[in-house]
This record gives C-alpha cells, structure tokens and sequence, in this order.
C-alpha cells in the first residue's frame, strides 16, 4: 500500500472508531444509566430533560458548560435520619474530648451529650448548637480538621443500618449523578451541611471534587507556625448556606445559575426558585421521604428536613416530586434488612 | 466479512485511532505549545515540571484531579499599568453616573474623579475607595452589574495601547494557561480583583470558566422581585483575596492545595508560600515587568503591583522569576508600537 491509501485508511478508521465510541455513549446514556430509578413518570422525566438539553439542533439544547446541576447532600444524596450525621460526628467528637475538659461533666451543652440527654441537648438552642460547632469544628488547622473528619468516616457507624455513614447514600442518586456527568454535566453539591466536612469523603464517595463543593463555612485564617503557611479554622461564620444562603454559595462558588437541582426540604426551596426562574430548559426535582420500611417516611412535620413550602410549590409549578417509596428500586447501595426501631 | 471478523477490525481500528490521537496530543504538549517564549531556562523549566507531573511512573507525578494551577489576574495574566483596569471601570462608571449625581461636582472623591484630579483623587484613601466602589460595584442585582461590565469591556480602551483592556493580556501567558490544561491541569484565577468583575471576561478571554474564579467579594442578598427571584450586591466586603486571603480563597473556593501558583507582585506572596509548601512537586512563577519598551519596567518602589518581598522569597527559595524583556517574544497578542507617554 502506498502511504496515502494508508492515510486514507486510517482516516476511515478513526471515524468509524469515532462512530462506535459515540453509540456506546448513546447506549450507556439511554437504557441503563438509571437501573435503581423504576420506569414510570420520574424516570422519564429525568431522560426527557437531559435529552433535550444535550441534543444540538433542539429547541431546548444546553452547551456543556452552562450544564450545571446543583445536588443538597443531606436527605437528597445521603439519609439525613435519625439526625444529621454531621451532627453525629459533633456528639462522637465531643465524647473523644471530654476526657481532656472535665468541668464538661457538669456544664451545658456538654453534659447532655455525655448523658445522652436530647432533651436537655434541644434546650441549649441555638447558642448550645453554635458553642457545640466552635469547639469541635474551629481552633484548628484545615489539615488537621480533615484528618480528624477522615477517621470518623472511617470508623463511625449508622445506628440503623450498622454501616459507615457514607454508605448510607442513595443509589439512585449515585446513578443520577453519574448519568448527569456521562451527557457533559458538571455536579455540584449545594448543601447546609460544613464545606470542609463534605470535602473529605464527597470525591470518593459522590465523585465531586473539592472545588465542586458549596457549603456552611467559618472564617478561615493565614498563620505561620515554624515557618510553614497553615489555614486556622476559626469560630465566625462565613456563610451558612442554606434557604437564602443557597443562591449566595451557588453565585460565590460557581457564577453562573445551575440549569438543574436537586433537594429534599424546605432549605432547598430557594436553590430550586433561582435555578428555575433561568431562561431556557430548567429542571427541579425533591426526594420525598415516603418510604418507612426501607428508609424513612416524613415531609411536613418533620424536624429534620421539613418539606412544606417546597412540596407545595413544587405542585404548584410543576416541579419533580420523587416518590422514594415508588420510584426507587434501591434505596442503599447495600441491601436494606433492618426495619427502624425507635 | 462474518461479524467475528468485522469486530477484530473494528477493534484494531479503534486502537489505531487511540494512539493517533495520542500522538496528536504528545505532539502539541511538546514543542509548540509555547511559541511565544523564548528558548532558554525559563521556558525549560515549565516544560521540565509539567513532564515530571504528568509522567506516569515518574517520581513526581501528579494525578489529574491534584494538578490544581492557579494564577493572579493584574500584572500576571493582563497588565495593570497605568492603573489596574477594574478602577479604570470605576472611573469611567463615575463619569457615566454623574449626570444623575449633580452633588458630585462639589463632593470627593466624586469631584476629584470628574475633575481628573489623581492628587485629590489619592488624598481620599482608602475611605474614598470603598465609597467609590459601593457606589459603582453595589446596589444592583448581579445579571444588571454583569451587563454593566460586559457593556464597558466592549467598549473601554487602554489609554496606552488603543485597545479594549480585555486584549491587553499576555499572550505567553496565554499559551501557559492552554499548555496546563492541555496535560491534566484544572486553571484557576485567584485574583485581588472583583470576582463578579473577571467573570465577564475570563471564560472568553482566558477559557477559565466563572466556577474556576476566585477573587474579591461583596455579601449578596437573596431577594423576590416581583415573584422573581434577584442577587442583590451588598455595600459589605465578603472577601478581599489578596495578600493573606489569597490561600482563604484558594481554600475556600478549591479546597485543595494549587500544585503550581503564578503571579507577579507581594499580593501573591502568601499564595506561592502555600502553594510551595505542599508536599511532593511543586512550582512558582513570578512575572517580573522588565520591559519598558513593550510594557512597562517596575518593581520594589512601585505602587502598583510592588513586587519587593517576593522577589527577595523568590530568589532565597529558587522559585521561578521571569524576565518579561529576556524571556517573552512576544508580549500581547498584538504587535506593540506604541511607546509609552507618560
């Protein structure tokens, strides 16, 4: 062969290489992206969008890079009961350190904790919850804060389901998340939950990087010790990035307005208003706790993710409305044998 | 041809295609990537770091998520001289503001700024700054305050060049930012200018998108306008990200230590301290502003853009100071003819 029928050849080999690649991505995109999410109106729903928004030429095509889709963590890709498991990690946290603060055993909010008094614990309020975050989240560096979150997550278990904590994620989630990513999304987490906390596991865990992560942060300082630059954690609050701190964090963070998110209660409600009110394709959906043998059942009472005014105006507008009960063939990446028993 | 055989040759066709590509890609990380360097230590040592990083089995390499590189905007990606280009904006705003300010004539800074009297102007301090930039960076909603910016970068010209100021940046630098990306790196500004400011622009300009910006901030308010939800810029400083709060901002916004960090002045010295002290392969670069002929020549007694501190850290620690006169070809992206007159 000569060397330009060898060229041609090659040419010929790279489309067709090109051809097939595209409809392996096409399969992986249509049929099997989403095989936790029963086939029925939220499945189709979720297809339908990000088919019109990745396909060039429809009236509702999206570029890749304004395909910004914005995930809260907390009852929207990990369970959020019997308590915030960050919370979890405070009450964990305080227990390892009481050996050092005795006058602990007899003073507010820390005795509540060490008696596993709740009662006591939910009297303290606000200002209990505030002095409980300063002493177990800030007065150290960044790395080692990380460090310290890392070995909880490795070792602490879910009550319930006797599994570490970030195996309590949602597989349907994991597959949405990934389905997103596969058409040309980028993913976000938007959650109240602590920036730094999320950070250490939210890459392995979601597959969302550091720099993809907006959250509650406290004010951070630039200190030499002995020479070497550290990152201090201090105790004031940056941003609490929950309801109206929701669209603050996603402009800080990202810049521009997500074209798809994702919640579960109330403190989403305004993440789903700023995404939607874009112009263009947009897309809203809310995981509504349903299910009480596999996971939970709770929306408008609850108080922990209390769903209310976001369920309402989700019917009102139209939004996706998960029925977790309904719409998930797994709920866990692991099998669901244990039924709640508080 | 049976199927068996159609899918050998397919296959054989996709791995051919790979390597191409491959070598395509080898290719253009190689030799040309910066053509607007001149050949000599600086440019060998970028070239040196980014194939150690990135070569796998090599000592120093980096995996893809961790090649974190982040890069001052004034002075190191576009000029800064005769002032930095954001208070150019703040001037001009001034000016196209004043007809509905007629108490501004008798009242600084305002008078000062319409005056062009820079003496006054500067008499005003630091206080006069901030009024000047509440009035003319707050108070609107964040998509009004884009098009204000958007409407000026189409239109405002340097003073020296005659040319929009979003074509005075460095075309070296340039060719660095696609270089990174090119092998692996995610690119980040990490800028003392207005977040919301560079965000205009830098996607365009530089491909760096609004999510990989980190910069200056005001608070923001969540508000309903007419049942549509608003960002409303506030008249309080979030973050001022330079100096120290170069490696808050890094932390805040990326989450990870940069592996590579590029500026030009004593505002990213605290940014190259936290960058360098990382483990493992690590790289600094200062633009030193040599060249009075094509830029302009500054350093330890200029007020803007002083580089005295760093040079000094530079020199004791072996980081990388480029010689803009010695070491860049090219300077902009146009020919410069233009000498300076003033």
């Amino acid at each position: 062969m000569n060397r330009r029928r060898v060229g041609r050849i090659l040419t010929s080999c790279a489309m067709l290489a090109a051809s097939l690649m595209l409809a392996l991505v096409h399969c992986a995109a249509a049929d099997d992206a989403l095989p936790s999410w029963n086939d029925g109106a939220a499945k189709r729903a979720i297809v339908d969008f990000v088919q019109r928004v990745t396909k060039e030429g429809s009236p509702d095509f999206v570029s890749a890079p304004e395909r910004i889709a914005t995930f809260d963590n907390d009852g929207t890709l990990w369970a959020e009961q019997p308590i915030y498991f960050q919370f979890a990690f405070v009450i964990d946290r305080i227990k390892a350190l009481a050996p050092q603060h005795p006058e602990w055993k007899t003073k507010q909010p820390y005795k509540a904790i060490l008696n596993g008094d709740m009662k006591a614990l939910a009297a303290s309020g606000q200002k209990g919850l505030l002095e409980l975050l300063a002493v177990t989240h800030t007065g150290m560096t960044t790395d080692e804060y990380s460090k310290i979150v890392s070995d909880w997550t490795a070792t602490a278990q879910h009550p319930r389901f006797k599994r570490p904590y970030i195996e309590c994620v949602y597989q349907p989630m994991l597959e949405l998340l990934a389905y997103l990513r596969a058409n040309g999304f980028k993913t976000f987490i938007v959650s109240g939950g602590g920036i730094e906390f999320m950070r250490v596991f939210a890459e392995k865990v979601y597959g969302i990087p550091p720099e993809q992560m907006v959250g509650s942060s406290g004010k951070l300082k630039f200190e030499m010790r002995a020479g070497k630059p550290v990152l201090v954690k201090m105790p004031a609050i940056d941003l609490i990035d929950d309801k109206d701190g929701k669209p603050v964090g996603i402009q800080s963070h990202i810049g521009r307005r997500p074209i798809a998110a994702f919640g579960n209660s109330d403190g989403d409600l305004q993440m789903l208003q700023w995404t939607t009110a874009g112009e263009g394709a947009r897309f809203a959906l809310i995981v509504h706790h349903t299910d009480a043998e596999r996971e939970w059942a709770y929306d408008r009472k609850s108080h922990i993710g209390m769903l209310d005014k976001a369920l309402d105006e989700a019917n009102a507008k139209g939004w996706l409305v998960v029925d977790m009960k309904k719409d998930w063939k797994t709920v866990f990446p692991f099998s669901v044998a244990v039924k709640e028993s508080n």
